[in-house]
């Protein structure tokens, strides 16, 4: 039957298909209309395959298997990407888990614990100015969000209820059970593994984040009749704060990671001078101090300027650490089924992080080719997806069996 | 009656209510709505005052007073605006020429030649890739724009019958005749006048300019995961030559102007390193060799460079000269009406250097308040626009009486 040869590889490439540019171009941002047909898709596919499904009020999708005894053994991953993504981040870890929880109940039958699949609505905030709206909603700890806005001024509450609307109609709204477990796999998104030859991450924990909009203002003037010295040029401003921390950065340090990824200026006219800039700031470390140091020197740069610099921290995340028991069973489990492995820390936030503020938690990597992710170029071999998949699903069977 | 009290702070209070954005924010680009409702205007109002009106193809406003004679002594400027502009640039031509002659008219009934006022379609290039489209179809020298298109691919062509449509069912269709002088009226746009405390701008002649796109392709990959010294960030490597050509313009040295306007990355996005940077040159010296140097220097850099960089120049204008017994009756004029004047280069192109192509050419500035233009701090006083109009008229009369 088709079910039974279902794998991770098919439905990656099946959800590749719900994105708003052309494959191999991935962007199925929350709450788009891409977005609404994956979860729809997953739902749907979760039904046929005998698990019992639901959606929270933020279009997390829930699916269950029934065990004999209280208590959820959890796992997941995301299904929205960032603009022009890949095929693989935050799918590859909702594909892994739905198989594995439907070969577990083939092969092993009914699960002393329920097997809880969480496919979480957003975690990439690549559409509203927030990280992990469905990880949170599930650990209750969702802040305000009846403010949030896209940079096109759509409401997060509006955008939602429209995307939300056809599932609820064929779908029972439910809530996520508080799980006594929660695994996560993903690509590396990195090139740690491939550089050092090795099959799975299991990683020990998620670096800290901030994350800050600074909008400078300058004076729009005519590019051709204003002299250069009396110019106040917001762009040429932005530009000597970026170029102040890319050497605050390069001081500090690899792993240390400093992106501006983001730049808007007004009015943008190649023949008027800009009297606006506004950027993104992302600064990543496995100790928080690190990013604490670099925002006190970014604030020190702010204070000395003439210039009007705001500064808006909107993402302060502290570094996570996995559970230990968890990191020893997997490297247990890597050595029964002869997988190479490394522990490393993870320099991308995944909702594993969140899941870790209420039970102890497990994430695991496969390679990316490259280590490129966020890209159309994101790649990683059916045969590495295939064995993460299968470690994933050992793990779970010995805690769910 | 009505006419009678005409003046130039009416018609450019009046214009600046046709615009995309809320007053004072000015933004009417060529062929949007905003733009047919003020060409609407301008035509219908010179019917009422007496005055023989049609419209060529590029949606040219064509204003005649026949003369007694064959030659038409023509006089102009363009309405159309930069993105978040002001209410002064470009209008405070078309409203000082067709003031002038309605006044000449009142005061002096028919002219010997043909009084033509030309309200130019499109002169600042901040919507297609192209200046001056108006004025470049009036001396026939138009190049080829089938393939033009605006920053989200709508068609030149496309957009330019759609608002026209409304303007041929009122008015007739004519073509400009070729003009035996003109002459054209403009803010300065440009500190000079205020800081000399002078009256009125003789301008000797207009600077040479080119604009270039540079489009930098580097690699986009996920923000947190790749160490700094693995990225191909698209922006940093636009920043290092922005930064470089900011240097070169430094040692150039004033009056050169450099600007870069516009920007955009891809996928523009806080978590991902850009993979795409596109941004603008515009440079402008009176010497034209000054620019040649500069784009020597900028192509020997883009030629040492690994990363892949393209250089567009899409826009080469040479100086312009101003016809110099205009100056020399200008001044007369000048003298005659106690008005203070300095003679200038003009930083800022005008259709007055496309016109001067064809035929003899003069142009007025009047202040700036601080200089500022495109931008909505742009402003005039009712008493420097009057007395602009004033200098105009008289020269006018000069030729054509």
């Amino acid at each position: 039957m088709v079910q039974s040869e279902l794998t991770v590889h098919d439905i990656i490439e099946k959800i590749a298909t719900f994105t708003n540019d052309p494959v191999p171009q991935i962007t199925r941002l929350v709450y788009q209309e891409s977005w609404t047909q994956a979860q729809d898709y997953l739902l749907g596919l979760a039904q046929k395959l005998g698990m019992d499904v639901a959606i929270d009020e933020m279009g997390n999708g829930i699916l269950t298997i029934k065990g004999t005894k209280e208590g959820a053994v959890t796992l997941g991953s995301h299904i929205d990407s960032v603009v022009n993504a890949g095929k693989y981040d935050g799918v590859y870890g909702v594909a892994a888990a739905i198989v594995s929880v439907k070969e577990l109940v083939e092969q092993y039958g009914q699960p002393t614990y329920d097997l809880q699949v969480l496919i979480f609505s957003e975690e990439e905030g690549s559409r509203f100015p927030m990280n992990f709206s469905g990880s949170l909603n599930v650990i209750d700890a969702l802040p305000d969000i009846k403010q949030l806005q896209d940079r096109e001024g759509f409401s997060f509450i509006e955008e939602r209820e429209k995307a939300l609307a056809p599932l609820k109609a064929k779908f029972p709204i439910g809530k996520a059970q508080m799980p006594i477990s929660f695994a996560e796999i993903h690509i590396e998104q990195g090139p740690v593994l491939e550089i050092k030859q090795k099959q799975i991450g299991l990683v020990t924990g998620i670096v800290a984040q901030k994350k800050f909009t600074v909008t400078i203002n300058g004076e729009a003037n005519h590019a051709g009749t204003t002299p250069m010295s009396m110019r106040k040029d917001a762009f040429k401003h932005a530009i000597q704060l970026i170029t102040y921390l890319e050497n605050v950065a390069q001081q500090i340090g690899e792993p240390f990671v400093y992106t501006v990824g983001e730049i808007q200026l007004s009015p943008n006219v190649v023949n008027v001078i800009p009297g606006k800039a506004v950027f993104s700031i992302d600064v990543r470390h496995i100790n928080a101090e690190v990013l604490d140091d670099f925002e006190e020197k970014l604030q020190a740069y702010v204070a000395k300027q003439e210039t009007m610099i705001i500064v808006e921290r909107w993402l302060n995340e502290p570094s996570e650490k996995m559970d230990e028991g968890f990191l020893s069973l997997l490297e247990e489990i890597c050595h029964d089924k002869n997988s190479s492995y490394e522990k490393m820390a993870s320099g991308a936030g995944h909702d594993t992080q969140v899941m870790n503020l209420v039970t102890k938690t497990a994430l695991l990597f496969v390679p990316s080719r490259n280590g490129i992710s966020h890209s159309p170029y994101e790649y990683t071999t059916a045969e590495d997806l295939e064995r993460g998949k299968e470690i994933l699903k050992e793990f779970i069977y010995r805690l769910a069996y």
